[in-house]
């Protein structure tokens, strides 16, 4: 069967482009394996019967021939495991993505989204404060994804993988901001990621698709 | 080679028994696989040398004879991937596992830290609202988990599996506060988790590195 991967007909403007079947969609285009996209409104993945596919209740959901699925990071390392394109097969090197995978979901994208999320309580000095502890926290993560880069330019085994894939989709969440100003190799390296035809295929479908269910707009 | 798995001298009295290490530890206990513990102090992890092993300058890494890795859900995998112990070994229950791993590093884990790290600035209003926000969040991941587990024992495979080494790893973060209070179920899962032999022996010797490293209290 051809690979399902559960999508939203509309978000937010704010959230459109970054839907996490984004990562999901990319790693497919990347391997060249077909896909088709199984919509479902906002409210839709609320319902116990989406739940059984996915547990919290959100995107992306995938199935092919092997079951059902979740969980975004887990959906990329399994497509992974499928194709040189994504990761080189030896189990050395399949269990280094693996570590940057999760790196980038436990030990970067936390602190990324405490940054973007940072509430503004309108107490100025108090509020100055909070926002220089979550921007000190993310500051030592990228620091630390800079030393390790180097001149290195993807994370692992000299090429572009899977990592590197979840890696942009975390810090692209940051391109609003001026979070990455500082740090120029992350900065170029996310361009490089950003920069492939694969990338390009993922995200216009899925902001397409918000294109044809956006909102009508209350006749004046 | 027996394996090799990097851990604290000694940490603050808050993190003793909760850093990442312990999930390594557990895993190699419920695989029966030796493993001999790398001592650092936490200067150390930070040095250049350090990084080269794990790249955010924390505990744990990991080697064997397949070489370096980091991160504690991704040697959690590994260790996996190899025993019958952690996980059913067809490649469907395998990334189904993983699909927890993540989620419960991803998706929970996230909630769990804000919610602990919650920090009352000492507006009484103000605070009550952010710690409202950062419980109402936590609460609608921890109600995911309650549906998913209805009258089940474990997450996935009808026993316990890695994913559960992992969820109970997060949802033990919560122990000291009242959040589980509301989800008996999630309690009762907790302790049929930690209440594994497998578990005591990962824990024990944690603590007893920070009883021997402590610091030596001022003489009056």
């Amino acid at each position: 069967m051809i690979p399902i991967v559960s999508a939203y007909t509309w978000v937010p403007p704010i959230a459109q482009g970054f839907v996490k079947d984004l990562r999901v969609r990319w790693a497919l285009e990347e391997a060249g394996i077909p896909y088709r996209i199984k919509l479902i409104a906002l409210g839709e993945a609320k319902a116990p019967a989406y739940r059984r596919w996915q547990p919290f209740g959100q995107v992306p959901a995938y199935e092919d021939e092997a079951g059902m699925l979740f969980e975004s990071g887990a959906i990329v390392l399994d497509i992974a495991a499928r194709s040189e394109a994504l990761a080189p097969q030896d189990p050395a090197s399949r269990r280094r993505i693996t570590a940057w995978v999760i790196a980038a979901l436990n030990s970067v994208e936390p602190f990324v989204q405490n940054y973007l999320r940072f509430d503004d309580d309108g107490d100025a000095a108090k509020s100055a404060k909070r926002r220089q502890q979550v921007q000190s926290v993310l500051d030592i993560r990228l620091e630390s994804l800079v030393n390790w880069l180097g001149t290195q330019d993807y994370l692992d085994a000299g090429r572009f993988t899977a990592a590197d894939l979840m890696m942009a989709t975390v810090l692209r969440e940051l391109m609003g901001s001026s979070a990455l100003d500082p740090y120029p190799t992350l900065s170029a390296y996310l361009d490089r990621c950003l920069a492939r035809p694969g990338f390009t295929r993922s995200l216009e479908p899925q902001l397409q698709v918000f294109r044809e269910h956006a909102p009508t707009a209350a006749v004046s």
